[in-house]
């Protein structure tokens, strides 16, 4: 497929894991990170219709952090952090980074929360996020029985998270 | 005025600084703390009618934490570390971690966010919360001026500030 095609009809993907991020004032530590996280961060398994993957399903991880536009200077410093993931706008006067590249997923941002823990009950939603993406890497997704086992995993997420 | 009364009008004067904080099995890192602030925190200077106080109203600066009950543990960590505090019921299944007292206001968490900075813009309420309680320690919420002073300041904190 053509790049230039594929960016435009997906703009996320103009800024990917590997090419350069722009330059951030900011320097991050990773507690800082981690504790920033635990409070706005969101691991998300979004299921989609989808008739041109193989089970008819497209599942998308996606991490994301949102913030006020005023400071998007610190989503772009975690952006540069990481060196993958796009920084949007979200709604209103909202932005989001927001990773949804699955090697960015699996290679960074997975490590990056196994090495620096999260501490609040957000960690149970990183560990389930993580299962899925490494069932994915299995090839589950392309199974009905894998797709099945990754509805049931996502639908415990979050809101849907036994308190 | 008898302690025991005083305590009794206000509960959150069972645990003040200096007093030993219960266990907590969690242990935070200064850099953890200022990014889970950054995200959860709250900078607030309330001013109520109090006909007792000098000026007839009570300032009252405050700094809380509010996180769903099922991460208490975290709430008493972050209690533990300060050496001050309470933790509180705030509102539904929301429990508050809330420092009131002055002396630990002034004394441990100015000092330790002015150590580890904030990175949103809340800072920006941060100082403000402190220019509030420094003027306090000279005796401005004693006179006309310094009340009006601090309510200009106060207004424009929080949602009040420009963004």
């Amino acid at each position: 497929m053509d790049d230039r095609v594929d960016h435009a009809k997906n703009p996320q993907r103009l800024y990917v894991w590997g090419r350069p991020a722009p330059k951030a004032c900011m320097n991050l530590e990773a507690q800082w990170i981690a504790g920033f996280v635990d409070g706005e961060g969101c691991f998300h398994v979004g299921i989609a219709k989808h008739d041109e993957m193989t089970m008819g399903v497209q599942v998308l991880p996606e991490f994301t952090v949102v913030q006020h536009e005023r400071d998007a200077q610190l989503l772009y410093a975690l952006k540069a952090y990481f060196g993958c993931g796009v920084v949007r706008k979200n709604h209103g006067d909202r932005l989001a980074y927001r990773v949804r590249d699955r090697r960015c997923l699996v290679d960074v941002i997975c490590p990056f929360f196994m090495k620096h823990k999260l501490k609040t009950s957000k960690n149970v939603d990183f560990l389930k996020f993580r299962r899925v993406l490494l069932k994915m890497e299995n090839g589950a997704h392309l199974t009905a029985e894998g797709i099945e086992d990754i509805k049931r995993i996502a639908a415990g997420m979050n809101r849907g998270r036994s308190r």
